[in-house]
């Protein structure tokens, strides 16, 4: 098994963005540039900075520029920002991002209540930004949410998704994302997932989870089996579902730390640093992290 | 992938035991009694209820006769309970029981602290008592204990594992189980694991896993893949870790039965009812307990 294993995998610490916004507490600028910083002594190298969405929506995240500008400037580090919609791209355009991450989403349903849209028009806005990313010499990065289930509409097909990941490829999206936004898919879905749409795009494959029900690693094992080159992970796991006010996170990056670098599988960060980190943010929003490598401790001969 | 998964997997409910043993709340039999009544209303068929050990050490099992006593008596249920000696032994028969839990533990430090013996020693145990049970028509079921790693003496290889799985054949188990007793396996691990040590025993595998890591859902994906029949959950992830005091337990039953259904193995268990129980039980201990479907609730459409 470890023979079809890859030698590395990244990681794009999403903490920043989709961890805080969805976490109840309003924390200060400057929390939210440490967390980067801290993030980056970790080992982090991609990071999902800002979500530009309007600040009504999602007061967490009103102060996407000024988290932006006051970030670390590193040749060796790229953060990225969520867009919605033209006016989000303007302002990641504005805030100088040389990446974006354009959410498609995979239900009608899902898609009207997150940005407004249905998922026609929400290709449609994917083609048009990907077009103005492009001619800008920004990176667009497509993510599919959703794609594992939806909270409103029930099961996604995977022909379904694969035919999103077609027309999604047909703009050239530096990277596309598969996303199990509510935390319901299971390793054998992803497996195939995962297989079909590397059958339609040449674009490196990531996925997204969350551990909403204890499936989290076991579809990351998958995924990464699969061939996806990159994990989304925020540390501690916070963030949680907007959908189940009780449910955990994203998957935890010290926990997807201990069971990808377990299996032999480089991804640059460092486990005792993420944790530390994982049980300041705790700290910060008032709240014991999901993440369980805080608590029990590394395993001291790995 | 789903074509190398099997049409159904087998769960042995250790909440009453594994789960119990390790929670600092001391509960009455009837609360004990209850829960195994809940479980078997969940699904469980196959229930490790209690273990014969000194209630000096283990407060929590001193009732184990009465617990037994007061179970449902069921054609369909099978009651096990755990052994570590010959006086355990004496007492699991005069409780009626029809099937032992023998625990020979990998490293020599961990077997000390937690059984007083050497893990050669154990493996005498094991053979003595194997025997007795097979002449007492009881089956003996043998648990590997660390066999993923030690707190201890840290990393345990394959190799040992397989060659103390080699002898403990030579005694006709029942079954052989594989425990990660403290979290610390990776699913590479399992998969290597389980394939050395099918090729030294007929008997059936069964795997035990912790979620201390954020690693056992993954690691019985890994399990079940590489043709485990069984393996050991309690509801509501109750349980703990005696050596990471804020650890989480056992892999909860309503998550694994989750992650199985999901990819469409059967298991027999009713997913509500096991959330409902991994509730009830986490009231009676006063805590939140480690299981996510409970906060996060199923999903609709599986």
């Amino acid at each position: 098994m470890t023979a079809g294993l890859p030698a590395e995998v990244g990681i794009v610490e999403v903490g920043p963005r989709d961890g805080l916004q969805n976490e109840s507490t309003l924390l200060p600028t400057a929390t939210k540039v440490e967390l980067v910083e801290r993030a980056i002594a970790a080992g982090a190298r991609r990071i999902e900075a800002a979500s530009f969405v309007h600040p009504r929506l999602v007061p967490q995240m009103a102060d996407a520029e000024e988290v932006l500008a006051a970030l670390p400037q590193r040749d060796d580090v790229e953060y990225s920002g969520l867009v919605l919609n033209g006016r989000g791209f303007d302002r990641a355009l504005a805030a100088g991002l040389r990446e974006i991450n354009v959410v498609v989403v995979a239900t009608d349903e899902f898609s009207k209540r997150n940005q407004g849209v249905t998922t026609e028009e929400g290709l449609r806005v994917w083609a048009e930004i990907a077009e103005r990313a492009h001619a800008s010499g920004i990176r667009p990065v497509a993510t599919i949410a959703v794609a594992f289930g939806c909270p409103f509409e029930g099961a996604v097909s995977s022909d379904h998704v694969t035919e999103l990941a077609r027309r999604i490829a047909d703009s050239g999206p530096y990277e596309l994302a598969l996303a199990d936004t509510v935390g319901v898919g299971v390793p054998t879905q992803v497996h195939e997932l995962v297989g079909r749409v590397r059958e339609v795009t040449d674009a490196g494959l990531r996925c997204h989870f969350h551990n909403t029900r204890n499936t989290g690693y076991a579809n990351s094992f998958a995924a990464v089996r699969a061939g996806v080159s990159t994990l989304d992970a925020s540390v501690g796991g916070i963030g949680g579902c907007p959908f189940a006010p009780n449910a955990t996170g994203n998957i935890a990056t010290e926990d997807l730390e201990y069971l990808l670098s377990g299996m032999g599988i480089r991804t640059g960060m460092d486990l005792e640093e993420l944790s530390r980190t994982g049980a300041w943010i705790g700290e910060r929003l008032g709240k014991e992290v999901p993440a369980l490598l805080g608590r029990a401790g590394p395993f001291p001969s790995r």
